[in-house]
């Protein structure tokens, strides 16, 4: 591991070093050259005094130089106030180039909005340089790695459940079909079955990140046909106010970790602040909160629409939560048992489960889960669904604890917590109907 | 969080607490009744005295019972040198079922010898109850764990690529096809493409853990159409040599904490011992690895076979490696051309990559990538590659860094540091052309 980062380079003033990075720039004026690298770290400026005679080699390769070539440089870091970035420059005695770029680049990487967006995902290798892009994904690891961090922490196992599955689950409408030798397969729209069958199998309380395939046709900001789930499921609760709570948990400790790694940077790039959670997130049931929306700022639906979260609702719930509990998030609870999964527990009737709505946009569905083979059987049979899921019907029959879990896309979640507008951002590689490319 | 793990239960002598599980044994006899519960960390045993008239609704509870039900019991955890089961045993007040189990049970639990694989994998939730299968998953979530966190302290970035896929990459024959609205789209055997895309749009270090999928009609021990990939990438390396060592550093890290944490487990559960690697991984060429197995134990194969590695050749090597490095691992490099991917870098028309052997198994390919467009182009035509792989070639055009890295499939790797007979059995959930259930 010797590239030495760019983030570094303070602890190597003075010292013959090698340095490697893209050629961000290229200033070529009459006695000097002045490139700027870039790692994926950060920056620095590469100075050739184009009169010294050593220097002759250098300067002629600088003269035929691309940008967004990549080079490699030995030589001395030096301390410069003068130079404006960073205060130091790099004095080179060797370059060599280890990567060529075309001349003329399809789009601009340092403007984003020069183009339209479907051009630059057309180039997304290059529209990944763009400072705003790059700096999502680069969050996006670390985010994972602390919503990862507290689960360990609290005793969660990581699994691996299959994406292939022998039956269309939960609904099959939207489930995307896969010639599997010579019968058929289809894509797991969530692990939801098989991280139920973890609690079957006794693990408590497990997790997994991996990505879920929905076959929508629409073609949204929010919408995507592969999107990278994360998913958790646990034992032994009470109630799905032991999963919201848990919820809660997560995210606040996640975003507490991400502010204090990248706040300054999120509010320098995408002019957004990283605002860790002070108190519980509140809890409100979905006919109360159309009627606080109703009173407070005169939202009014056909009563046909008030068994669901329309966008408009999720949107207007935010300055609610925002106005009444100074909260970004809020979690909506009784949603009307046809509106919900069949594995929902249900309580009178009403499922215990929520929405998570976070800056307006609904995050999570979760809920305990049925975990009585009887009742959970006549509630497959009602949605007609009990013949295709036979199989997961079966994981209650030799005792399973209660139990409850959520999901959440990642992207989302990125997309959110940066304010980008559309998930076609929030994705490294975004696919939808009409892109299965690069 | 209020479930107090087994694991703790030292921290609560002589307090009234809740403790829940599944029941794993009964033992009725005159005056007493004896349960064990056991939950994801470990047992405990339940004692009631049947003579005590306030016990008369648990006793009559217990007598209805069945074993791998879960329970829920209030009451106090006393130390008692006589029993054996660690010494304490719980004396409860009250008992609540939460879920029962029918009586007879599809397969046996406690020994997974008495019954054929595939009956096992028909009931995997009950299979996975099995102290054995049980714990392989709780290990393998530790040793991703610790490989993950080897790579964030070395600046590493968790991406998230698709796994949807345009165009049949590498070799179409062993490629899924899936029904994408009106189209056809594949699932991705690897992230390779997209790894090194990462390279090119300048993330430097990535890594993804994700599933891959492989159409492979084969029905062996260490097949299956779907796995978990552990795929990483890195730029500014020298060699392929770079790769290896931190291949090695990445195993040697990962294998240490695992041995802390499991070794006295794992030796008495699977009989094995983790071994940490104490001295470098020895590297050898392909055709001295046969010298030297032929003229060490007499393997003669025909010419026409040592352009790449037998299973034979691959178990023999470990032999040879143990004898002569004391080393459980060996690099095996300078395969011919047309037995590696086009992408892998030549020099003298030899590809810079190796595979890496683990305990007489491979479980690595790993190289360095040819990032030259040109070159790379020159390449992928003679493997008759260039029409479908057209995107990816465009990647290598606008400058990118030399690079490379290598994939494992943590199935595998899992199943060799348990020694698990099978990659059946060292999944979760199998999946093979002739399963697709549960």
């Amino acid at each position: 591991m010797k590239k030495i980062f760019f983030k570094d380079l303070e602890n190597y003033f003075d010292k013959e070093i090698e340095i490697s990075g893209f050629v961000e720039n290229i200033r070529n004026i009459k006695w000097v050259q002045f490139l700027v690298l870039r790692d994926s770290t950060d920056k620095v400026q590469v100075t050739i005094e184009k009169s010294e005679e050593a220097n002759k080699e250098m300067a002629d390769l600088v003269n035929n130089l691309t940008v967004e070539s990549t080079i490699k440089v030995t030589g001395t870091l030096k301390k410069n106030d003068n130079v404006r970035l960073r205060g130091m420059e790099f004095i080179p005695t060797k370059i060599e180039v280890t990567s060529t770029s075309d001349a003329e680049l399809p789009i601009n990487i340092h403007d984003k909005e020069a183009q339209l967006i479907d051009q630059r995902l057309d180039y997304r290798w290059l529209d990944l340089r763009n400072e705003y892009n790059f700096n999502i994904f680069k969050i996006q690891s670390d985010l994972v790695k602390y919503m990862r961090e507290y689960l360990y922490n609290n005793d969660f196992t990581e699994i691996h459940t299959p994406k292939l599955i022998g039956a269309a689950s939960e609904s099959g409408s939207e489930v995307f079909e896969v010639k599997y030798f010579d019968r058929k397969a289809y894509l797991a729209q969530s692990p939801q079955f098989y991280k139920q069958m973890a609690m079957a199998s006794g693990y408590d309380r497990v997790f997994e990140v991996a990505p879920v395939f929905r076959a929508e046709n629409s073609n949204t900001n929010r919408h995507t046909t592969e999107f990278t789930g994360f998913d958790l499921e646990f034992a032994y609760i009470d109630s799905y106010r032991d999963v919201m709570d848990l919820e809660e948990e997560l995210l606040t400790y996640a975003l507490t970790k991400l502010n204090e790694k990248y706040g300054e940077k999120v509010k320098e790039i995408y002019g957004k602040e990283i605002v860790v959670p002070k108190v519980k997130f509140p809890r409100i049931k979905l006919s109360d909160l159309y009627l606080e929306l109703e009173k407070r700022y005169d939202y009014k639906i056909d009563d046909s629409e008030k068994n669901d979260l329309t966008t408009e609702a999720e949107r207007l719930s935010y300055k609610y939560a925002m106005e009444e509990f100074g909260s970004e998030f809020i979690f909506v609870t009784d949603f009307p048992k046809d509106k919900r999964a069949f594995y929902h527990m249900r309580k009178n009737d009403v499922p215990e489960g929520y929405d998570l709505i976070y800056r307006g946009v609904e995050i999570t569905t979760g809920a305990q889960r049925e975990h009585r083979y009887d009742v959970l059987k006549k509630q497959a049979e009602e949605k007609g669904l009990d013949k295709d899921i036979e199989f997961y019907l079966e994981f209650f029959k030799y005792g399973c604890p209660p139990h409850g879990g959520f999901g959440l896309g990642i992207d989302r979640l990125t997309m959110l917590v940066l304010g980008i507008p559309s998930i076609k951002e929030s994705m490294m590689i975004f696919r939808g109907p009409n892109r299965l490319t690069p």
